[in-house]
């Protein structure tokens, strides 16, 4: 492309960095800037600056956090002997937007993954241990997504946890509440017959 | 979404005021600045700060520009006696990119929008004229789209240019080069017989 201008050329640049924008975005986004409020921009660019230089993880669970411990681990209101495994903050965010789990969480900063050299001593698995060392949690919840690196990891957690004396679950799979048969994925369907549940009568 | 951190929070309804960003697509271009280093989210707000604190738009053509006049007016070696008329900067990027264009430019803002309240004053239409009136100016090529806001600003131009005795031309439009007859659209390819031209052999 051939910008008339630095500037311009300079900010489409800085836009294409990002991913999933190339340069047309990246042209579209800078000149939605130059037509808006030049305060505008300002705000912009301080609330990433802001973002970037004071978010830090949480102590405790290594979520993303505005303080040394997040929010959710410092509510005194949460189950503390409960503990939620995932692989990344969007996993939090999806399981508070259920408003369904009070425990806690436990960030693992990825899976492990061999091929693209990401090992256990590169995750917070070893952080892990040591909270359940402490003795107060009973229960730890493996939600982590039934891929070879999902399995692999979801196997080494649970194999280093055995000595602990924790109950370790992972998150119950199968077709989707209000899900149709026919529209389920092969995998699915199969895997809840195999792990099909007692039906239960309102009364019992 | 239930972000944790107030700072994600933020920045995340920063790039979402973005156009084509939403609320997903924003947490995801905000992680991805987490886990860069540091210095690479200020070097991104600050191309964008610095871009729009510093972009100017050109005196003579209203081109965004760096300095007062922009790098296509202040070229010596352009044909001072040929303006192209254009809708926006983006125009004059696509026509640039040909290499093939070596006049100067007009950059309207827009076109004249009855139903959306752009009218002839909002556009640089009177700046145009005051162009033309300084006698360098020779011709004028009129490179608007031809949608109904497009050939009204170009009837607009044209009518007010009458007085001036400066000949206005409007781009070629046809059947693409290289395009396939049977793809081409019913009004472009209608279009393109009546407005046929001569047939020239090399040699002629």
């Amino acid at each position: 492309m051939n910008f008339s201008s630095k500037l311009i050329e300079q900010a489409v640049e800085a836009f294409a960095t990002l991913p999933g924008i190339g340069k047309k975005t990246a042209l579209r986004l800078t000149l939605h800037l130059v037509n808006r409020e030049p305060g505008q921009t300002e705000q912009f660019a301080e609330a990433l600056q802001n973002m970037r230089r004071n978010i830090q993880h949480c102590t405790i669970c290594h979520n993303l956090s505005d303080l040394p411990v997040c929010n959710v681990c410092g509510d005194v209101r949460r189950e503390r002997s409960l503990v939620c495994v995932v692989e990344s903050i969007r996993d939090v965010m999806a399981i508070e937007d259920t408003s369904q789990y009070r425990g806690l969480y436990h960030v693992l900063g990825g899976l492990i993954n061999p091929l693209e050299g990401v090992g256990p001593s590169d995750l917070t698995i070893d952080s892990l241990l040591q909270r359940v060392s402490l003795g107060e949690i009973k229960e730890i919840i493996l939600a982590i997504s039934p891929t070879i690196e999902g399995d692999t990891t979801m196997y080494y957690i649970s194999k280093k946890l055995k000595d602990y004396g924790v109950s370790v679950s992972s998150i119950a799979r199968g077709v989707s509440f209000g899900g149709e048969l026919e529209y389920a994925d092969e995998l699915t369907l199969g895997r809840s017959i195999i792990s099909r549940v007692p039906y239960k009568l309102d009364n019992e």
